[in-house]
């Protein structure tokens, strides 16, 4: 089975990207980045979703992003939008945007790939964040291969590594759908920017006002919401 | 004075290349990654070098590559390469090779950057590095550019950064020169992978090699090595 990276938050994108790559036999190894928007929780359920898909091996990176002031991800004295409408979300990027996050993820993966022998990269984005997230867009993608094909070992050795996103052109209703169909421990995941203790989710961030209309859309209820 | 952000190691080059910055007439704003190679002596090196060269701000970010197993800069168990000849240093790829490690640390500065409102990075790569590692060459900094100008919000707006590599063409024995041309206080630097008690090189390592055959060539004495 050939290795894959597979970027891993623990919200339901990236569990369903997860499970994605088990199902694509790949031998799927699990990195989460703490870069200060996670909770402890949160870490944990990402391990035990690495754990519960059978990811090949699951590692966290700490990185400290409170440098990056003005992101409500990154920096406390931000608080996170709530109650926006999905036409406002779609339309503006919101104070949840952390400067160049996925070019640190996909950074960090790309590094890990290189000790892993694997070429294969996996993230979540999708066509939901396009509006809002430059670095979701399929532009951005393809740059980054091209970036790491001239900037690692293995790229200037004519291994050039791939990108995966399988996610990129799906809406939140059908995620919710392939996620069901992967099995995914949809109960686990943590889409929420802002959640409680236990982390029970705030349920008026973009991240849950999207979520609960995807659930609505495929016409299943979410499991996290019973927790 | 339009601000950049500057990489600095608190190595001879990155050094040299800070002061050029401020030089430029740039609001040179310093950012030091601990990646885990650093003793706690070089990180207080790098930021007296910053205040010794009047940069506008330090920031050093800790990130957690332990997970880079194999690399002699990030795993313990790994030994420094000591004793190699110049042209053995300058044939092949060495175990201090960091996977994707200037993805990483330009990834940090452009994501600091677009706080500070900076569209200039600045980097210490340079000619003698070529050949060993991937990540040194230009044309990899233009694809980083060409990424980073499709996944930040400046770039999609149409401000896409710029990366100096001022010493890209240098030899050591010109960054020497350079260095002393602009006052670095060059007996604050440490270059070797391996220090010593208070930041004492180890004079064998590739980096205390290419180092000192720098200063033989441009004619100075390393103060340095007097420490």
């Amino acid at each position: 089975m050939a290795p894959a990276v597979v970027l891993l938050s623990g919200g339901l994108d990236s569990a369903t990207c997860l499970a994605w790559a088990v199902e694509q036999r790949f031998a799927a190894h699990a990195l989460t980045v703490d870069y200060g928007q996670r909770h402890a929780v949160e870490i944990e359920r990402a391990a035990l979703i690495a754990r519960h898909l059978g990811a090949s091996s699951h590692r966290i990176v700490p990185v400290d992003l409170s440098l990056l002031t003005g992101s409500a991800l990154t920096d406390r004295s931000v608080g996170v939008p709530k109650g926006r409408s999905e036409r406002v979300i779609a339309s503006e990027i919101p104070s949840t945007y952390v400067p160049a996050r996925n070019t640190i993820l996909l950074s960090l993966a790309l590094a890990w790939a290189e000790v892993l022998e694997a070429r294969d990269l996996v993230i979540g984005v999708n066509a939901i964040d396009y509006s809002g997230y430059p670095d979701c867009r399929p532009e951005f993608l393809r740059a980054f291969e091209t970036m790491a094909a001239c900037g690692t070992r293995a790229g200037a050795s004519g291994e050039p590594c791939r990108i995966h996103a399988p996610l990129i052109d799906a809406t939140k209703a059908e995620i919710v759908r392939r996620a069901a169909a992967l099995r995914v421990p949809v109960g686990l995941t943590i889409s929420c920017y802002d959640p409680g203790p236990g982390g029970r989710p705030c349920r008026s961030c973009d991240a849950c006002v999207l979520r609960a209309r995807g659930f609505q859309e495929a016409g299943i209820t979410d499991p996290a919401e019973a927790l």
